[in-house]
């Protein structure tokens, strides 16, 4: 746990991972400092507002004369942090940080972690519409499924910027890259191969999204009370299990069916199989894990699994199986989201491009199509000549994923006609 | 006007004045591209999951981990923006942003622009204890008044960080400065001199209290109606003109007093004089304009005023009246808000460093006494020997601001005991 130490040393030195800077040197706005001249007066009062009145005429000339076209907001409020749980906004700050890093290095973008102290559905909703004059894109982050499946599917339909949820957009558009190459390794095909995915939070549901959309047809979604059917009870008699609000929790009014796996159950699970991940995992080509407790697959279970398995085991910092046992076990392929194993599918091989382009090309919309494409676009950079069991998709900070991701999204946006 | 065109040329070619910086460089991240290793998995996961924990653990540890320490949010809802008024959120982005630049150069102060889509004081309100996670401090900027008295005055009562309003804070406190350099050369005396402040609005209100407070016996506030006196009508009868907030009108519930006008009247104007300025500035020393609307001095009311007339016609960019036409009336000392003229009265010479001191000190309660203690410490940078008729006041940038207004409120908390 020494590396623990060296994370809480650096931060304890840093005090801070991010700052704001501004694009103009103090030299030049106090040029001179008998007359004060120097362009203080252009930035700020009286000159800056000429600016403002302009914008106030035309709107859209924010794009023009502020950061706005560059500003993504990091919105999280700590209850879905990493493996850890709800952890609160304060502990959320320090990985939203470290993810503005990323938007800075990869994407060449102002991402303002905003980590919030509330819980609620609807103030969270609130919340991201009133920041909507500041920025041109939203990310969501690290809130608990599925009120954060709603929230997304709320701000989407009423915001007129994107709003982008990482763990489950991001999460299923570099696991489907990975997907693409290791079928190509165990020569299988979309269409005929089945996958099981275990884990029906916000990346389950997201890797489900875009693997149906891609044309997976036997896919089946587990969660803690097993596989995902039709039939199965909590998803056609409301209870009060899966409620996230607590306010209804408490006053007894909590009458929830959680929507999301009622879609997985009517696009998945053909033969509505139910029972345990021991049960539907046979013969089975492909294993997703998004669990998040990590150690629910086992040796058995993946010998049960058609020939050639294939084992993401996702969740961090625990792993649903760890890759030595899977290993042993016959998986032919195994990724985790770890940075200690080979083939680490992590969110941010993806999303830092994604950004620039929904930013550059101001796109509202991000549909499965647009993940589809550009995870094809991701699993192409790994050269046919390189392709192996331990190497499926390209390393983070690959200099030729910014520019292959933004073209794969505007040729599907122009393919498209009008997508704005 | 070619000073506007220039201010939209460099605010186009810039493209947003400010912007997010890793304060890690990427070398340092990324340090061996075959491998990966580097320090991402110290900043980001999953080396940052134990910070994030130890700070679950332990909530103050989010002053060494993060940037809370050093962060403020400059919050707006674009109803008051410079002289412009309500010209909306996204015009007062590049206002803010010019505001955060200042913070940054002049008090190395992270400040986070958040231009937000409501009007409503409850929405803002909810809108920045939300973000207190994210912050060390908060400035409440160009919102309307009275909406925004009430705002500054809820939150100061509710939050655990330092709510600072600097239309009404940093403009009393810089004000008071000017004045007690303005009295030194007239020979004149706090407790003696008569002050005219012409708006009650943030400005006039704020420059009212901390007058009050310093010792000032004879303040008469004027607003459009005119002298604010005890048994004005609007000040004991509800009545709707001055509510901002939309939906009560809407509702027809409005019933309002401002209560701030009213605790100026008890506070003021002992004779309970009525009537317009020209009326009670007669044998005033000192006049201040805080109006927002200009050109609402002339010659003659100046030559009613006492012997060696001050006039502070701060109002931007339209002063209460030119300084050349006061000088002409006969007024001794002139100073306005604008750079163009000597004696600029500017919020920037005192928040970029009152933050830095609240930050550092980790202070909570801005009160009136700690206004004075800056005010006066800003006055005494003006060496005698120096002071003159146009040199009242420091320039923005004098590099002896932040070290003397640090210590000076460092002072003031040390000798009332513990104050947070």
């Amino acid at each position: 746990m020494t590396r623990d130490k060296d994370a809480a040393e650096l931060h304890k030195m840093l005090k801070g991972k991010i700052e704001i800077c501004s694009r103009i040197p103090s030299s030049k706005i106090f040029e001179d400092e008998a007359t004060n001249k120097g362009i203080l007066d252009l930035i700020y009062t009286p000159g800056v507002a000429y600016v403002a009145e302009q914008i106030f005429h035309d709107k859209e000339l924010v794009y023009d004369y502020t950061s706005k076209w560059n500003n993504v907001a990091i919105v999280c409020d700590g209850t879905r942090v990493l493996g850890l749980g709800n952890v609160g906004p304060e502990s959320a700050l320090t990985v939203m940080e470290g993810k503005s890093i990323l938007f800075k290095i990869l994407g060449s973008i102002n991402a303002y972690p905003l980590c919030i102290a509330t819980q609620s559905k609807e103030e969270i909703i609130k919340f991201v519409k009133l920041i909507e004059p500041n920025f041109g894109a939203i990310n969501i982050e690290d809130i608990e499924s599925p009120k954060v499946l709603e929230i997304v599917e709320i701000l989407q339909k009423e915001m007129s910027i994107p709003v982008f949820h990482d763990d489950q957009h991001g999460t299923a558009a570099i696991t489907l890259a990975a997907l693409i190459n290791a079928l190509k390794i165990v020569n299988k095909r979309i269409e005929k191969s089945k996958i099981i995915i275990a884990g029906a939070g916000s990346a389950g549901y997201g890797i489900f999204k875009v693997l149906y959309r891609a044309g997976f047809k036997e896919i089946i979604v587990v969660d803690k009370k097993g596989a995902i059917y039709k039939d199965r009870e909590d998803l056609n008699n409301p209870i009060s299990t899966n409620i996230n609000n607590k306010d209804e929790i408490q006053k007894g009014t909590s009458t929830y069916i959680n929507s999301f796996k009622t879609e997985i159950a009517s696009k998945t699970n053909l033969e509505n199989m139910s029972g345990s991940l021991e049960n539907v995992i046979q013969n089975a080509d492909v294993f997703i894990g998004t669990t998040g407790s990590g150690k629910i697959l086992d040796v058995e279970m993946i010998k049960s699994m058609n020939n050639d398995p294939v084992v993401f085991a996702l969740s961090n910092p625990n792993p649903e199986i760890l890759p030595e046992n899977a290993k042993s076990a016959g998986a032919k392929i195994i990724a985790t989201g770890r940075s200690d194993y080979p083939n680490q599918i992590n969110n941010a091989v993806v999303f830092p491009s994604i950004f620039r382009a929904l930013l550059d090309l101001r796109i509202k919309n991000i549909d499965e199509n647009i993940l589809i494409a550009v995870a094809q676009s991701i699993a192409d950079l790994v050269d046919p000549k390189h392709l192996k069991e331990d190497y499926i998709i390209p390393k983070i900070n690959d200099p030729r994923i910014l520019p292959i991701v933004t073209k794969s999204i505007k040729e599907y946006i122009l393919s498209q006609g009008d997508n704005q």
